[in-house]
């Protein structure tokens, strides 16, 4: 066993505080890896609170994890010691259905197996990367450019590929009129990739504050939702509407502003379901799609044309004792545009 | 002026009766046509009963148009007196807009101009088939072949191309698993449509007595959709799922029975809107879409392809004064599958 170092949340109601725990011994295929910085999704808070319901306790978060190769099993192939690599929302699916042969794991018939809190069939639950060393199978292990600045890279592996896999499946690029709804961590990587396809990106946020970060970030038009007017001047604009929205909010508003045969793209899950007008889509043709994460293959990609196009997040990087103020300023939206947690500090 | 014998609601609450009234003379553009089938569509009832709102009274029903060219106007090119031909949803549109231009005119940026209950800028309101005659700008006027029974041709004109059109748009055939929820009108020819493109078509329907029925339209399988086994059997199971459906109904459950990648298309309007889960769209990367109708050149592609393929909507004759038994026997779903009027019966 390999004793850990991290933070846990005991019980929902608890802050996060300093936890030890031990981690499987790794096995032939396994890679074990010193954490260097894990970043702050919105989904741990969420599971931090059980507010999904079935969170185990202790509860350790992180999804979002750079680190160094600290050894490897001797079947490994992919990595070797010492180098940069990445873990991601899951480090194991089936392998075997048509899903994990085409690559797109995300989708795994039997389900993904995610880096936090998933239960194993050995009774064992999945504790994430706000810790200082985690051991996954190397397949779900992801090779990390020296080139970026590694903190800012860490948002990648859950809010930069769930932003570049559906703009690449929809093919979104030049002469493509892109909305993004929605302007936080998974946001604003939305409009980083976007713009750098070569498509039109307008940001729709209610926070009429955000106009100057969402243009340096690339977006050219930035649109107050809560203001009609703004609104209704771009109705029928918009080829495709990123929504990386995960609170309650009015599908139907958003969906008048697509062109005939446009996108609209959910990425969050509101807390209840939003209500969908069919006359909507039929008067003009449009779509309404989900898209979650990305497979390995995809992460990888992500991950060589982030350092190809010198493309990272835009993080805070704090201590692991400021985790719980984090998840405070989290929920507010007071963060510019993601905490990352350095690891290397930790007690 | 023409005039212009049919049925007419005088008010929401009124049943339809005989009607007198004036179509306009022809113009250079138009043609005028004997009517001699009209199908009835739901459409007409709620807009009968004002349920849509907007109706203007006295209101004459009926977009599923076939009849015989009684004359022509002299700039007229594309039909000849005595020709057998069709008029549909619309018979005029913008003409301009980029939709037009595609040859999409349902989707006119402008609006189109329906057949029926359309305010013109003149004051008049469109009258539509549930009458002797009618003139139509040529350009909105479908050939029709002579091989096939023309009651059955009627409903094609809208039950026909609105399934017709998206299974084309999105590529159905070979291959491929399609649902289809609803055995009505438009149903039906989901049905008829998709087999014929090859693809295998399962239908879901509330009514276990249709099963030998939808066997026979062309599915090669029936699931009823009160049995939740059946329902679980079929999860994750299918391409497409055309909803044609407008009553109330849970979206959610039907997402689930599409594979990844798959596409729920809507075709009705429930009268209130469903709630949409946005989870059932990620987990899968699925889409729902909305289509409406088709453009006068698909339309005539369909109906060219049904005279190929010697296709028709299965109908009930009925004489003029049936109709308000037709109405209530449409919405108890007691028809297989469209009531079509033999308006050369009028008195």
């Amino acid at each position: 066993m390999i004793t850990t170092k991290g933070y846990a949340a005991q019980a929902p109601s608890a802050p996060l505080s300093p936890y030890t725990f031990d981690r499987k011994d790794p096995g032939v295929n396994d890679v074990t890896i010193d954490i260097l910085y894990c970043g702050v999704c919105h989904a741990d808070i969420h599971q931090a609170k059980n507010e999904y319901g079935g969170t185990a306790y202790p509860f350790v978060p992180g999804h979002e994890i750079i680190g160094r190769v600290h050894s490897i099993g001797k079947e490994v192939a992919r990595h070797s010691v010492g180098d940069l690599v990445g873990v991601g929302y899951f480090l194991d699916s089936c392998r075997h259905c048509s899903s994990c042969e085409e690559g797109e794991e995300q989708y795994c018939e039997k389900g993904i197996t995610p880096t936090q809190n998933a239960r194993l069939k050995d009774g064992t639950v999945t504790k994430g990367g706000y810790s200082n060393t985690i051991v996954v199978d190397e397949r779900y292990v992801l090779k990390v450019s020296e080139s970026l600045a590694p903190a800012g890279v860490a948002p990648l592996l859950c809010a930069g590929i769930t932003t570049y896999s559906p703009l690449r499946h929809w093919n979104v690029g030049k002469g493509h009129k892109v909305a993004v709804l929605g302007l936080g961590g998974v946001g604003h990587m939305a409009v980083k990739f976007a713009a750098s396809f070569g498509a039109e990106v307008t940001v729709l946020s209610g926070s009429p504050s955000k106009r100057e970060s969402a243009l340096a970030l690339g977006a050219t038009h930035f649109v107050v939702t809560s203001d009609v007017a703004e609104l209704k001047a771009v109705a029928g604009r918009f080829d495709f509407l990123i929504d990386a929205v995960s609170a309650k909010h009015d599908y139907n508003a958003y969906l008048g502003l697509l062109k005939k045969d446009g996108t609209m793209i959910l990425l969050g899950v509101p807390p209840e379901a939003p209500q969908l007008a069919a006359f909507q889509l039929i008067a003009r043709r449009r779509k309404i799609a989900g898209s979650f994460i990305g497979g390995i293959a995809e992460t990888q990609e992500m991950l060589d044309y982030c350092a190809d196009h010198n493309i990272t997040a835009d993080v805070e990087v704090i201590a692991p004792d400021y985790i719980n103020d984090a998840f405070e300023r989290t929920l507010k939206g007071d963060v510019q545009y993601r905490f990352v947690i350095d690891m290397t500090r930790l007690g």
